[in-house]
Formats: structure tokens, sequence, C-alpha cells
């Protein structure tokens, strides 16, 4: 089996596409993340959801339990307004590590072997340079457990 | 909003669990990850899914993308089979990190500033002691997004 037989229809965003929005398609969807294209449609990064909080909990309560713990419930509720008019660019980590990419013909071990690397429960497909979709350990487990 | 009002049953594992069948759960459920409890029912660790890939994937092909390409396809698709009769105790990080663990009364900002900072997609609630459930990025996500 390879990445073409393992692959799922898989949402993308822009640099440009609002923090909020792409908070709204992880929350509708159920996603462990998004993947962001370049403007020829090629996989540029992979945005792990917990890479939207990042942006949206101000740093002082991620760096302290405490403080974040003193924040009323009210407003607690609604941090994610933070994200204002944020986009997916200021999501990114400065320093990108290696990109969770794979070809059509990755083989399921290939696969394995680059989200065990990149501890991304996410993997881009892309063939002549255009993304084609993902597999997502879920899918790849389902498929590789012996019955 | 407070952890007990945004937690969902979890399954939990211990170490004495068979790494193939914490395979076979996080495949069966599309779970982001599986909560180790102790003897008491404690939450002790959270394993993320790809953690269980770590085992199973020989580590000449985690480290090499070349080496991993050359396994052919066949011996690729049975890949999980390399799990044998190892344990969860094998799939924990030897130096684990801070855990993403809450009491039922955390906010919904301190369970996301805890997210943000371990990268956990998945935040084990305890209460007394024991484990409650789990607030997931999805979960927490679905219920702070403005409508």
């Amino acid at each position: 089996m390879r990445a073409a037989d393992l692959l799922v229809p898989w949402p993308s965003v822009t640099l440009d596409t609002p923090a909020i929005e792409a908070a709204k398609t992880l929350a509708d969807a159920d996603l462990p993340g998004l993947i962001v294209v370049n403007g020829q449609g090629a996989p540029f990064a992979v945005l792990p959801g917990t890479q939207v909080l990042r942006l949206a909990v101000p740093s002082y309560c991620q760096d302290d339990p405490l403080l974040a713990r003193m924040v009323d419930e009210a407003a607690a509720d609604v941090f994610i307004r933070e994200l204002g008019d944020r986009t997916v660019r200021e999501l990114l980590a400065p320093q990108p590590s290696e990109l969770p990419v794979v070809a059509s013909d990755a083989t399921a071990l290939e696969i394995a072997a680059l989200m065990a690397r990149t501890r991304s429960p996410l993997v881009a497909v892309m063939e002549d340079g255009r993304l084609l979709g993902a597999v997502t350990l879920h899918g790849l487990l389902d498929r590789v457990m012996p019955a």
C-alpha cells in the first residue's frame, strides 16, 4: 500500500488565511492539524492544532500556570478572541523543522517513519508539486493493524 | 466553563498494556493519544499516537528516509508487527516532560495554555487522584469559538 491508497482529501490554508478561520476549520472538522500551501498549491508547512493556541493564549499564561489560573472564568472563556485579525503566517514556528510531506508512492513504512520522526499525526501527500491530500495516523493505523 | 464541563470519557491504558493493544485502541477510536494510569487509576503519562510508531518503526528507518524507502512494499505493509509483545512501558519516552493534566475546575484558558505549552492536543482531567476523562483540542475549540 502506498500514500496514494491511504490519503484523504484535506483542507488547506495559505499564509494569508485569518488565524481565527484556521481555528474554526480545526474546530468544525476535528482535524489534528492543517496543511499550509503556497501560491502554487504546494505544501509549505503543517500546522499542528496546538500551534493555533500558541497565538491565542497570552504568553504569560503559557509560561506560568499560576498566572493562567488568575484570569477569571468569564475572561478565560473568550481567550480565542486574542487571535484578532492575525493570520496563519504568524502561527508558524519561526524555524520550521522537517516537513511531514511524502510523494504519492511512499510506502506505509516510510509514512510511519516520517510521523515518528516529526511527531506529526498528519502527513501531506504531494504529486507534481501540488497537494493531493493527507495521510493521518488514524488512517494509517487503521490499515496496518492485523485483523 | 471548566474542565468538568469540557471533558469526555477517555480510554486509559496501564504500563503493562501490550503496545499492539494500545495501537488498536488508537486505530479503532481515532484518538490523538492515550492516557496511561498507574495502579491507583491516577494519570501517569499521556502517550501521543505518534509515540506508538516510534517502537514499531525500526530506528534505522526513522533516522534515514532512504533506508525506509529500500524496504519493499509487502514488508512495509506489516511494519506494525515489530511491536511484538512489547508493552506501553516501552513506548514512554524516558524523560517525561510536563504532564498535560488538570484539575476538574481548570478554566478553558488554563487548559489552552497547557495544550500550547506541552503541544498536547489531549489533556487528562483528574479529581481526588483519579482520572475523570479528557479534554481534547477539538472539544475545547468547539466550545470557545465565537458563533
